[in-house]
């Protein structure tokens, strides 16, 4: 994949603009103080569909002809991507098509629904769905829409970088979490044109850190096995053309625990007031954790991707 | 007490300029969906120190003159205003004093003491708190900040309707809670000057509802008890002057149960991913129980009042 270019971001931006929120960017003493860093929370998980995926799923869909629209569009997945892009559809009046594994969580697969997509389950893991995906979009004349792997995509997540940069001056590291690599990608891609001098550093979990691997080892790593609490950042298949991007773009990378999430979600719960799942939270646990080692103070943006955290399932409240 | 007048309410605003955020005002649409109207969410959650209060501390202190600063300040208060007035003394180098009753929760006196300022443990009830930091600016020299019977704070507390009547046109109706009604003063106030078609709706808890009592009867009334888990909403004595100026401001009073309450924060927890504490989630308990009764749709702003909710204490996170 190439690098982003300004007319695909600034295009982005135009094309979205109204149709998802500017999120707030949200300053607060006590995380800063906590992290040894100006810290600046990109909240996408107040984002409308609870994270950051309609950026990119409507720059995608607003960018199909007449005819491919009339059609309708699929993809495969059990989180955000499949919320966004359902929402999206129904949205700009066009039939979605999101294809689940079995064992998909019933709550997402509600959302999805209420949202107007049509949800099939089928396959036992992401791969079997995600090649159900493809023979639906031959057979019936869809567009596959790819989470991550594609431009309009990764233009529509790198809008976050455009607003990030107008509401901090000197800011000097962004924090992204990994999943496929389209936040990361879009973001990081924008950073180099803007402001080249921002660190761009990404996180991963412990137990899914492909892209970590793949860069100490210089190719795109496949992992035998994932084993995260973070549904969104567990990626087994490193995309050689996403790792060739995210080469040129990305500074560092680094990797949390399940129990360094645990406690950022509940760090942001308490003091930010902000309810973070955990690939949303992977950020602030690197941050928490001192892993970013930044210098003190540093002027550093956290993007808080989602907040699509299962409370009622989670989540107990005593009063 | 006065209505407040523009000069006030403008005067205050330019002064707590950039010492409060200009906290974000989130539509969402599932919780328009699930209240039946446009709902806005002015989310004083995320306001420095976790509440509104700070707008109304810091624009009283700022207008103190040198001596009065020199001196210090003292207020009574388990809460949030003492939180706020510790912060904002801070924030300006003055002297503070907090005077808590002995049972206050642990935290609360710790983040008190984490401001800088002094915590003082008195009394069994609030009102013996009170009784003691009055003592305490006589014997000291101090000056007593009221948290609500001030006009300084009512206007500091009035400038979220000022950010709201510039965000969102043709607004009809804002939901505010009401502990001792100096945010309902000045926001109401604010709305009677800028906007008087927008109704102002107050909310009190079912087992705290004073100034609703007072209302229906046409004069102050004193609650024997009160039993509420909004410990903001906690009022058991009507200040007659709050509530003859409340009577030329408010439209109209609702109560909400304490489970009420309690579903409006997961409510706002799963949907707004928004953490409120008790009295911060009225309003929204409120809308969602459907006891406002504004036509289907109205252009409503409800002020989430606080998120100072004790997370380790309260609150069970399972992954």
């Amino acid at each position: 994949m190439k690098r982003l270019i300004r007319d695909e971001l600034e295009e982005a931006r135009r094309a979205i603009h109204g149709l998802v929120h500017r999120t707030p960017l949200l300053s607060s003493r006590s995380v800063s103080d906590a992290c040894g860093l100006e810290i600046w929370l990109k909240a996408e998980n107040l984002q409308k569909t609870g994270s950051f995926k309609p950026r990119g799923a409507f720059n995608k869909v607003l960018h199909l002809d007449v005819r491919e629209r009339e059609r309708g569009v699929v993809t495969a997945s059990a989180g955000n991507h499949g919320q966004a892009l359902a929402y999206v559809a129904r949205h700009l009046r066009i039939s979605a098509f999101i294809v689940m594994p079995e064992k998909a969580n019933a709550s997402k697969v509600a959302a999805v629904r209420s949202y107007g997509a049509e949800a099939i389950l089928r396959g036992s893991v992401w791969d079997e769905a995600y090649a159900y995906s493809l023979e639906l979009a031959s057979e019936k004349g869809l567009t596959h829409v790819h989470p991550f792997k594609d431009p309009y995509i990764m233009a529509g997540q790198g809008t976050i970088a455009l607003e990030i940069l107008e509401n901090v001056s000197d800011l000097a590291a962004v924090i992204v979490p990994i999943g496929g690599g389209g936040l990361i990608g879009g973001i990081a891609s924008a950073m180099k044109l803007y402001r080249p001098e921002v660190q761009v550093i990404g996180v991963e979990a412990e137990g899914a850190a492909n892209m970590y691997r793949s860069h100490r080892e210089g190719r795109a790593v496949e992992l035998d096995e994932v084993s995260t609490i973070a549904d969104g950042l567990a990626t087994k298949h490193t995309d050689p053309d996403v790792f060739t991007l995210l080469e040129t773009v990305v500074d560092d990378y680094v990797t949390v625990s399940d129990d360094e999430l645990r406690e950022a979600i509940r760090f942001l719960l308490e003091r930010a007031k902000l309810l973070t799942e955990p690939s949303g939270a992977a950020g602030a646990a690197a941050a928490l954790t001192g892993k970013l080692h930044l210098p003190r103070g540093t002027k550093t943006a956290i993007v808080l991707g989602g907040g699509n955290f299962d409370v009622k399932g989670k989540m107990t409240i005593s009063i």
